[in-house]
């Protein structure tokens, strides 16, 4: 409520209101009951629209979280990828001083896979590290930040020079298992791969293979294939060149506040006239 | 041999050198005997002189590494920071998926003690996380990127807002135990303290009783007291909220490269009569 007072709106019962913005996620069944044809605009939280896709009509505009929690899961990306070459990942199950590890970021050959929003928030955390960062992506469009952009099909030329790998793309056909065994084997013996995208873009057996021979440096992983939670006793969690984050490059705390931002901004929108922000293709179902 | 040929110049048995490159920290004792009068220039290796201090002499030039180690120490800084705001130094301990728990960096209140190279440095990676940080240091005279440059009389002022507390300042009297019980208490429950610096500048048991008791939120210390190595058994290796990295911020791997670097640049600006960087002062030891 606060997000949409902030915006100089007020919040009034759903049957007198205009715009509805649905702050739940965990209940999309009890939607429909508010939907009224006086409603002109509903605001979505997530990106994820899945639970709501059967729910939506063309009677309105929609609108959800994409591109809101880009910031955070940057920012997790470079912690992750900072704890993997400075070895915190190492010195923090560490219960003695132990011999020096590890790599510097500065300067080192970055490459990302995926060319959205999450890579948007990490060019510019990444620049003064003065990284060269080729970025993978559908298509070869230049992002700026990027020393040099390319498409996947150009993934096996520029691996074996990476320092990093950085998983922040959509799971699509095309792209699950697209880091596997061969992808793995034409990587440097030093560089880390870092997830923060979705778990079936890695070859999990492939990826534990790899760990254990010290074929690549090593991986930090927010995502994980099997799905969260990672069961108890998997090899990822024992491996002492792995790391697991629960799913917490943006974790529900941090969302809500962005979330919020959002609102306050899309209900100034909306007041204005202006074009809301996120809106959902209906369609292709984001 | 590489970094000196690199700037043009030729290496030569010691009776015939002008200028001579010390490489090897470890044995300042067989310095003397390579020293003859026609030795203009000696580079020496490292910030820190102490060892070679009682044979410095005023007939020659002396410069040393001093502002080299500065890159890799505030990547480390951030790397460190990030690992406790973004809970990796608990993730990394874990070996079952646990709930959410985070801070982000973006937009929080930094506090560095100290003004030289490695704030230097720090501010730059910080620039893009949009942090509110001030610097306190010997002297009010603002630095560029930080939102605020006032002196350590100002500390008690600003730690109750800071979300992170970072230590890159020098040992002195003045700076001893600048952070004790008294500063532990005034910051934030959630608030991090990163440790760069020298042990000397934290009172430990104060420390340890602030991570016990949650009064902040963690200490990531890549230097502590009693100095290194820590002891094992020592209450820090073990208290959940604690980070120990082994004086690593600086490797010798990394110091090697950089410190060639240097010596590279040092040697083209003798050759061509320029000034040298990272002048000794013999009177003022460093």
């Amino acid at each position: 409520m606060a997000a949409v007072e902030a915006a100089g709106s007020v919040v009034v019962p759903p049957d007198e209101a205009t715009a509805l913005v649905w702050a739940d996620p965990q209940h999309p069944e009890r939607f429909p009951e508010l939907l009224h044809d006086g409603i002109e605009w509903v605001q979505l939280p997530y990106a994820g629209i899945g639970p709501f896709l059967p729910m939506l009509d063309d009677l309105r505009t929609w609108t959800c979280g994409k591109g809101v929690y880009a910031r955070p899961v940057a920012e997790a990306a470079l912690a992750m990828l900072l704890a993997g070459f400075r070895n915190i990942v190492g010195y923090a199950r560490k219960q003695t001083w132990s011999a020096p590890v590890g790599q510097n970021l500065h300067g080192a050959n970055v490459v990302i896979l995926g060319g959205g929003g999450i890579t948007d928030e990490l060019l510019p955390l990444l620049a003064p590290f003065e990284c060269r960062v080729t970025v993978l992506r559908r298509t070869a469009e230049p992002i700026e930040g990027a020393t040099h952009t390319a498409t996947l099909a150009e993934l096996h030329e520029v691996l074996p020079d990476a320092d990093a790998v950085i998983l922040a793309l959509a799971l699509t056909p095309e792209t699950e298992h697209v880091i596997g065994a061969a992808e793995l084997a034409a990587m440097k013996s030093t560089a880390w791969l870092v997830n923060v995208a979705r778990g079936g873009h890695v070859d999990t057996d492939a990826l534990v293979d790899a760990l254990r021979s010290g074929s690549i440096g090593g991986a930090a992983l927010d995502v994980t294939d099997p799905q969260e939670p990672l069961p108890d006793g998997h090899p990822l969690w024992t491996l002492p060149n792995c790391l697991i984050t629960p799913h917490v490059a943006n974790t529900p705390e941090m969302g809500l506040v962005l979330l919020a931002e959002r609102v306050t901004d899309n209900v100034q929108r909306y007041l204005d006239g202006g074009d809301l922000i996120g809106l959902v293709d209906i369609a292709k179902g984001y």
